[in-house]
């Protein structure tokens, strides 16, 4: 049998962490804390399964999870979603993401995606026979020309994926970014996938600008987001979205066949634990803190680099130290010096090489430290 | 926007369970029992958090539990299937359906579904392009003119589905079934999806005839099955399905980009209750307890039935009763008299009316007699 994603290999977060393990690595390239959830968080999961949420929750997921959700869009971003029928919970952002590729995209669909792009989103946009029209974006800033964004709209064009804050670069868009693609998709039947699975990681003065914020946009919008990478429980496999409930609709069609449902008694959990508003609103200010102290450590090596704005992953350029081909760096700094990343070309068009690496703090500081001192060593 | 799915509305268990709840009736319905899993494991998924089995699992599953896994197939089916690349942990038996039609399933490939069927397959089929080709088996036998199955194959046929013990039937496929399927399909391209999560519910002296016993039509076989039911945690939502390499590998490729992996916590609690394998051996005996105390409490009604063979559904004939419609008829019992069911016809072709309902055995004792009551005086 032939492959329907025939040039699609391994996931690289498979990958590196793979090479990570083998080489005893430190392992900074999977987005993935390597410290441990919040021990109340743990309990209260567990308190679920012992008072039986046990069996099938409804299909859009537990009723006080999409309340919770509810809450927060609404205190967050003065947004309003509909617990009832405009919240879906989803086995991680992916399954979301995924979801909505298989509920919109037909045959010769056309995708616009910005490169580098998180790698689930070209072959989700694939497998449905669909197309995926690339603008790459240049690194350190990573912006947006909305003028090239509208020259590649057309008749075939169904949906635009966006992620703010974004992952791999670690920028975000502006209010002016939103509002340009609120404008440049009015009228049209355009659908916006905004991935917005960081939203609760932002430094200094930026502010999250979700999709939601904006009336408009927010009216053709998915807006998928997860507790995987808040609460730092990423095997946990809790997402969600939020849509108006014409689009929600038809979502949840596919979803009843694609999952059904998703762990009941983590969604109980959570709809606990987010009864307590510090529990996300706390998470800048954490992870700041370990942007800062690992740029602090790096920052007379040979790499250059711009603060990230957002997510927790910073890129470092390497252009001043060699001229090797970024996935060649990546394994190399694994297998030779114990260090794994994400090299950046991979999510690039036609793997453009930027020189970049990625990496991960949402670790221990004395993770970050050890990586440092290797990072200095180069 | 158009559904791709325009004929498809909420699934039947949504419905029914919906139905039950509101009109407060017993819910025979879904299938999910009303009984807690074991607290030991429950002890052990929460053990599983406090350990820190928090972060992502690898994309095919945590290793102990597709060691786990292979093992069981070994020990009852005689049958080797390696946990490196012959077996995936999915989001429940419903997401390893899903991919594997998304893996497989193009423009205008059909599938050979055998109705009533379990009703997340033919969407599945159809948001990929394909098409079903429907083959309707008759109460009370709900057997198989394998003939028949054979003049329906041709160049375009992609995939075989089966499900044995049968949902919503409560029918088991023969040794001679099994052998007929792999007749039909050697030397042929088609791939057969075998849903086999009801593989620990068999009656009488039934024996489970698991694809994977037959080597040549194993070749080319997805085994589908699930802890959900085995369990009794419809909740948790972990399922897996086995094939050969050469099959797992293509479906990992799409596997990766829908869900990455499944809840960590819950993957390696059920590896460890697994090590005692009594803890899926016994559950035939405790159900077939279940099946005959329901059956002995209506022996006396008017409805007419055969024992249910496997799953942990029994279908009762109403014909001798009423003429109604099996919607309106399930409806009535759920609204008027409290019972809440699944009507046969909606799982059929052209929704073909046998006078059937499916009534869900998994309760307590307390519940069935309840439930019997209410059949008794109708
Ligand atoms: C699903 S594995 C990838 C984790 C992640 O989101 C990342 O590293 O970018
Ligand atoms: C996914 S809800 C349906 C549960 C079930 O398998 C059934 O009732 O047949």
């Amino acid at each position: 049998h032939n492959s329907k994603l025939p040039n699609v290999g391994t996931t690289i977060f498979s990958i590196m962490s793979g090479l990570a393990k083998t080489h005893n690595a430190i392992n900074l390239s999977q987005g993935f804390p390597d410290f441990g959830s919040d021990q109340k968080l743990i309990d209260l999961v567990s308190n679920a399964m012992n008072s039986g949420h046990n069996q099938y929750a409804p299909m859009a997921g537990n009723l006080e999870l999409r309340k919770a959700i509810a809450k927060k869009m609404d205190v967050l971003y003065n947004s309003t979603y509909h617990p009832e029928n405009e919240i879906t919970i989803t086995s991680g952002a992916t399954q979301a993401i995924s979801t909505i590729l298989s509920t919109f995209i037909r045959q010769d669909d056309e995708v616009i995606v910005f490169k580098p792009a998180y790698d689930s989103y070209e072959p989700g946009v694939k497998l449905n026979g669909g197309r995926v029209v690339s603008i790459q974006l240049q690194a350190p800033t990573f912006s947006v020309d909305w003028g090239l964004v509208k020259s590649k709209i057309n008749s075939h064009t169904k949906m635009i994926i966006i992620n703010t804050p974004h992952n791999p670069s670690g920028t975000v868009f502006s209010k002016d970014d939103m509002l340009a693609l609120e404008r440049v998709t009015k009228d049209t039947n355009i659908i916006v996938l905004s991935d917005e699975v960081y939203e609760h990681m932002i430094y200094d003065d930026e502010k999250h600008q979700s999709a939601c914020l904006f009336p408009d946009l927010k009216s053709r919008t998915f807006v998928v987001a997860s507790f995987c990478k808040t609460f730092h429980n990423t095997g946990w496999r809790i997402g969600y979205c939020c849509a108006p409930k014409a689009l929600m609709e038809l979502f949840i069609q596919v979803h009843q066949f694609s999952v059904f449902c998703v762990h009941h008694p983590t969604q109980k959990g959570i709809a606990d634990y987010m009864q307590e508003p510090k529990h996300y609103l706390e998470l800048s200010a954490f992870y700041q803190k370990k942007r800062d102290l690992f740029l602090s450590l790096i920052k007379n090596s040979r790499f250059n680099f711009t603060p990230s704005k957002g997510t927790y992953f910073q890129v470092l350029d390497y252009s001043n130290i060699t001229q090797e081909y970024d996935v060649d760096f990546a394994r190399r700094l694994t297998i030779d010096f114990g260090l794994a990343s994400i090299p950046l070309s991979v999510f690039n068009e036609n793997n453009l090489d930027n020189k970049v690496l990625r990496f991960c703090f949402a670790k221990k500081d004395d993770t970050l430290k050890r990586a440092a001192e290797i990072l200095n060593q180069i």
